[in-house]
């Protein structure tokens, strides 16, 4: 039922989308956007993710066990909003992170997301030693308190099962499996030859869902983590058995999203969008990336930029950032904005081949602005004004640019246009 | 007539892109492939551009007007070998610009290109004060002249005439012309009310670079500099005349590329490179980006591999390199480090998406790697080992790294698999 706060958002964003309101109740009804919001949360800057809006871009904050630092996060969080991040994932795995989490909720206007399943990795292996001390009940828990604090969307890796478990160990993968949640849940499922509780009690996670208007995340345990695992018999049983459970939830009223890769070479990413949007009924797909290449150590946001924007124009909703240290150590703030900004930048391009008109018209002004050397105008638009400002101002020039200073083109051509077409 | 020296390039080349030397020698005969390389130089680095090979990368560098130390644009020369540019252009348009470019022929070991307007644009504007006073012979004149300094591959903005030039004036663009060649040839051709020289004397350069065994780059100076001006008639019609140009060049015996936009949005591209290769008989296509939105300023390097990535994949087959500064400032020397970086990921994406298998190689040692964390052999993969040892070094870990510690998938998965495939 739809509440006159829900009104509200819908209508902000109805506007802010430029479509109209019976059209994004439209496609909300069917599934194919999502609004992140907990019931019990207000925030300044809720969005909807999916058909025909603004692809959307999450940045992943949260500390790790032995990096855990509060005040670091909460930097990170504030870089996130200052440079247009849509929404911000906790993925605290430290022994602070309920903290951590507490503390990104209360400061957070935009959605906030969590995966679950690490808390109760942490709680397990704080108190008794070994992750595998996770019980069904610990974890469902678990989701039941964070639902509680406000989190707007849960990662549920609910895919990894029996059935596709079998199919990936006879794959013989390069890289096996690196979501750290799969990971975490195959430890679980090879210790107590158990099915994964995430999957096993997926009814019970949807009603908390239900309850809290929590979206889920559909997490894939299986995404290749090397180009040569791409788009493999493991990928697509997985994304399968997400397609599934994304009609399980959605005939309960639960909103969903599908996670997908990872690591994919240019040429497989279009087959994985109409994969993903077939076999999960139009579910919003949000990307990790993807990476196109895995030799980008240290430039993984421009590898994961690459594959987005491409991923965005083929469909893809919504982004998750990659930043320079993937691969290598938890991001510093200035990674983080890297990341975010090179993914905006990823969105964008996706927005204008999708043919946003908001997006199109963004640069439509810059390139007037760059016609008439009005540079301030110029650094407003671009995403990182002060960078832009800098890499002007360095060199003393005001009216044009020192690349080619008195051979400016457009200056050239400004003159004897104006002649030609007297 | 194939000399020795011929041969052992050949030879060498075909060794490289793991290609038959008959195969190679076929395609460049059709013109499919270009080498660049003077008859005068000798380099320890040539390669070639084309069909089926290894996607190349270009790094602009010179000076500009008030911006001109050689000491500068040697460091620059140095950073581009170091980080794997297959060829490099001087565009020096400053006073001193002789002087670079000697500096550069001098020291570099791959090949070196030119934009020979250029020089006669800063010889008229020294001797006489304006650019309009360049003629046909001075444009002649340093052409040759720098053919016989041993110039292995110029740009020549050949595609701007009369007739394209109307086509430019109905077309009533946003941002008109940003081309600097084309700035300086529009200048001339509405001051001089003449033809232009490049175009109407064509067959005198075809004989100059048939002497030197030069590649002809030709010029797009219609290119878009607005997202909104891609794919125009403008641009279009440019590219028909470059296609007449390019089977003239051939029949002569000389090589010929074909210069690309610029700015285009996604959707565009795939039709972008499908047009070149069908107007241009499969002419090795040279794209400078192309950015895939306006508004990335400060992060142009990152639009531009989103461009660039893509066009590889659709077949483009040289990649000219854009740096952070790109539309703001003359790059520095860590400019050029992090577009050159940023665009080599983009051609080895292109290589991967193109099943280049010494591509694929690559990133299955680097996954091997990646799964059995051995980190040095990680670095040494990679674009940029001093980078990505310093952000993995950072933290102090020295079996996994800091973004999961104690949860590091790879490693949690590595003690399972061990068990559950026993």
């Amino acid at each position: 039922m739809e509440t006159e706060k829900d009104l509200s958002i819908l209508k902000k964003i109805a506007q802010e989308e430029e479509i109209s309101l019976a059209l994004l109740r439209e496609r909300i009804k069917k599934g194919t956007v999502v609004i992140p919001l907990n019931k019990k949360r207000k925030i300044n800057r809720p969005c909807a993710i999916g058909e025909g809006l603004r692809v959307k871009v999450n940045v992943n904050l949260g500390s790790s066990w032995g990096y855990s630092r509060v005040d670091i996060e909460l930097k990170k969080l504030e870089i996130s909003i200052k440079y247009g991040a849509d929404t911000v994932m906790d993925l605290s795995i430290g022994r602070n992170l309920e903290k951590v989490r507490k503390t990104i909720l209360d400061n957070s206007p935009i959605p906030v997301g969590t995966v679950p399943i690490y808390e109760a990795a942490v709680e397990a292996m704080i108190k008794k030693g070994d992750i595998t001390y996770m019980t069904p009940q610990s974890i469902i828990n678990i989701i039941e308190k964070q639902a509680k604090e406000g989190v707007d969307f849960f990662t549920i890796h609910c895919g990894l099962n029996k059935k596709t478990l079998e199919t990936f160990l006879k794959q013989k993968r390069i890289l096996d499996i690196v979501s750290r949640g799969g990971a975490i849940l195959l430890n679980w499922m090879s210790s107590t030859k158990k099915e994964n509780p995430l999957y096993e009690y997926f009814d019970e996670i949807i009603e908390i869902a239900k309850d809290y208007g929590i979206v889920l995340s559909l997490g894939d345990s299986l995404r290749p983590g090397s180009i040569l695992d791409a788009t493999d018999r493991a990928q697509i049983d997985e994304l399968i058995i997400l397609g599934e459970l994304t009609q399980k939830a959605r005939e309960k009223g639960v909103q969903v999203i599908i996670e997908g890769p990872g690591h994919v070479s240019l040429d497989q990413i279009e087959a994985n969008i109409i994969a993903e949007k077939k076999l999960c009924h139009g579910a919003p797909f949000y990307v990790l990336g993807p990476l196109v290449t895995d030799i980008a150590l240290g430039y993984d946001h421009i590898a994961g930029a690459i594959g987005a924007a491409y991923a965005a124009y083929c469909g893809a909703d919504f982004l998750c950032y990659v930043t320079p240290s993937e691969h290598l150590s938890l991001p510093t703030v200035e990674d983080v904005k890297e990341g975010l900004i090179a993914f905006k930048i990823a969105a964008h391009a996706g927005d204008l081949a999708r043919g946003n008109k908001k997006a199109y018209l963004k640069d439509k002004k810059i390139s007037l602005a760059r016609k008439y050397r009005a540079w301030e105008k110029q650094f407003e638009i671009s995403f990182d004004p002060e960078k832009a400002k800098f890499y002007h101002r360095r060199t003393g020039l005001k009216d044009v640019c020192s690349m080619c200073s008195k051979f400016c083109s457009i200056k050239m051509v400004d003159k004897c246009l104006n002649f030609l077409l007297k």
